[in-house]
């Protein structure tokens, strides 16, 4: 049997007359994005012409909502009410389901951004409302968690698809999160390690951790990155490295998901 | 037969810690909501809140959709372009129907506020770019249109159901068009002179302007404030008065459009 | 001797369409005037209209600095590096002072809002961070803190001269901060038990917490407050029981502050 | 006697996450910066790591408001009340000054942004508007203007030192406005072309427009641009021309201004 694996990326963090990231070189790598609703970056304009791209490229869309800062690009922890919490989230998949109307798309999953993503990780509450966000708009969205974090365990208790992720570029702490990115080296710049992590996360479901702690670890789709002069040669090397292995590289779309997993 | 008419008002337009209008009372008056979706007022809280009200009370919702400029609470020109409005609006209205869906409501109608509206009204191309917005999201939205204006040719041109507005409390121009606001007397604080004009509209298709001219004019949908000390009573005072004359007031999914009327 | 106490209010809060507050009663109360930046709230011409109103009532000014968050009114927590946070005070301070020129009027203290207050009170780096902003613009401006904080050390080890602040309508926990207003009674409407505690205060340097224990606690200046109903007569009440009282009610600039106080 | 001129060029037009422009670049190359201040792009952190470049390289500062318009990067006209205009000027300089105090500089000139220049170079009310925002907080500050514009008159009117503006690397028409960006060829890329339009203006007072009409035209001050692949390469070979002809470039507190110049 083949295995299946998504490739993902955030896609239209620009902002007005500012561009950031390379969502031209990653539309061509990944096959589903997670496209910025105007929050923490991106505009409308943005946003139709990411979505007209990804129809074009075959890619599948999904909403990549964050905290309305755009001066922190959604990276500073903001104290907001979860009810407050849930209803800006349920905005941004709305705006998005709408600029998707250009390419007639669906929006098809969610992956929360930066701050927001970290703190709902680690709170189950925070999980919770984005998770609602999720079912009250469309159930169907599937809801990209961290693998073994409270997303996942949020995810479940509302009964949503839900994608695990693993990150392709990034090292991992002994506990299953992210390793901070001000630490020497935890930001792969060499693209065969971090093939070589991916790999072992696809075929044996591990990941070595910055100590050489061995952690468990199913996923269902693999983030990469483009914002770094060598993160977009470090995505091409691990999906054609996945695709000469024999695993097929599929949109979120082409997934089987479902809670047993 | 009959005659029928639609009440709106524009609701929603606080914002965090800050409060306008006055939402409960003119939901209590109103059969249909034009709810500001957190460009020139509004936030996911507001709108979430407006919903479920409006739900509660049987009033049908729109979006009321502005310029990016709480500061001007979109009542200043901005110079955009025409793309980058259309993804506006569009994005506006999928942040709407978002929300909605707490409520299980659908958003059936559209009107521009404030300044967005007014360049609109006299400049077609951007009547269109609004319209396609519509059109794109969904082609079932009536667009509410002031009566004569660019905002009417560009519905019918898209071939979208519109409704014509007639104010209930502002005077008119000779050309039509509302009369400042700056003006000496044309924000009615009479409800017998507001109710005066609205059936002169309901029953002759007539308004007399600031002047004394008599303007022919087709009315499906009349405008009330609640945000001045007397408007809340205007506008309770025009609905009974309305009822009373044997019109019937109705939302404006109950109304008869047509490309033919 | 005659004592000598400073009333303080928040003031310009508002926002383009925006009210919020009593700014014109409360001005006729107070001598100091704590005045909103346009960061949480406030904008270039509430700002104008409040420096005008204070130089009219005699009142002193000082910048009302807080987090960039209009949605959140700066009440919410936002996690902002240190430097972020001393440059983004020093924005708000230059930009009062700036707007101050039209009334001929210097920033002579500076009180930090909601949240960011909150947080510095007990975070001596973010209350260094903003003492630093402080002394770059102007080493003269006296900070205004909560009496025992992390504020107040700041401002010690700085070398700054400071207002400790006690507040007219709100009760206090056990350890000298503000009992969260969502417990019940924590926001005074009686005026007399506003009035006895500022006197304690002022005479005694002492205030009774919510569970009876007493705390030690010199004040230099009281807050009073005009965005509920009753808390206008409240402040209007404190500030005629002190001058009953034979304490002098007097701007921060005509406080005997000092290192040594 | 040594013709002097000014280089100058527009700065600190990043935002949080957001890079624009060549900001280190160009600051060797010019002598008087004109830096973003929050409204239109700019932040306080990008603000003071300008002021302290521009400190390190002996560049002078000025400020550059511009409409609060982040979206559109204050190149969309807005149409603002002259009051709010004014204030929000006012705003801008105060908060560069404060950010300057990091670096010990003083702010010593100002420029406007975008959209809003453009639109006072030909509405005096709105020139007159920047000029009494400048008179209001530092009537030494230079008024860079447009040649010949309504910038010009306005700074006359008020008795403001003024420095005219010519532009290296753009195209005029036959009026001396520059002529649209979206022309052919209107932008220079050629550095040769761009020095000579430089050398003619400030050797003879004249620029070719587009159609090939000689207008008469002092100045004071060159603008270059960095925000292009070739735009560094075409300043730096305009400076070092200038240079080479025994044209003296200085920053704008070096000129000789003077309301009779």
């Amino acid at each position: 049997m083949t295995r299946k694996i998504n490739l993902n990326a955030d896609m239209g963090e620009g902002f007005g007359a500012y561009d950031i990231g390379n969502d031209e070189g990653l539309m061509q790598i990944i096959k589903s994005a997670n496209i910025a609703c105007g929050f923490h970056a991106g505009d409308p304009d943005v946003m139709a012409k990411n979505v007209m791209a990804a129809k074009a490229r075959g890619v599948s869309i999904g909403a990549h909502p964050g905290f309305n800062d755009l001066w922190g690009f959604g990276r500073r922890k903001i104290d907001m009410s979860l009810s407050a919490l849930e209803h800006a989230v349920t905005y941004q998949i709305g705006a998005l389901q709408a600029i998707a109307a250009y390419a007639d798309l669906k929006v098809t999953h969610l992956k929360a951004h930066g701050a927001l993503s970290n703190m709902a990780a680690v709170d189950k509450d925070m999980a919770l409302a984005i998770g609602r966000a999720i079912k009250t708009v469309d159930p169907d969205i599937v809801y990209v968690v961290l693998a073994g974090s409270q997303l996942e365990s949020a995810a479940k208790e509302l009964g949503l698809d839900f994608a695990r992720e693993g990150f392709a570029d990034r090292q991992y702490d002994d506990d299953g999160n992210l390793a901070s990115r001000k630490l020497e080296g935890t930001v792969f710049k060499d693209p065969e390690i971090a093939l070589k992590q991916v790999l072992r996360m696809v075929e044996h479901g591990e990941i070595v951790s910055r100590n050489g702690k061995i952690i468990q670890c199913q996923v269902d789709t693999i983030c990469v990155h483009g914002d770094e002069p060598t993160s977009l040669g470090v995505a091409r090397y691990v999906r054609d490295g996945l695709e000469k292995a024999g695993v097929e590289v599929v949109a979120l779309t082409e997934m089987d998901f479902g809670r047993e997993n």
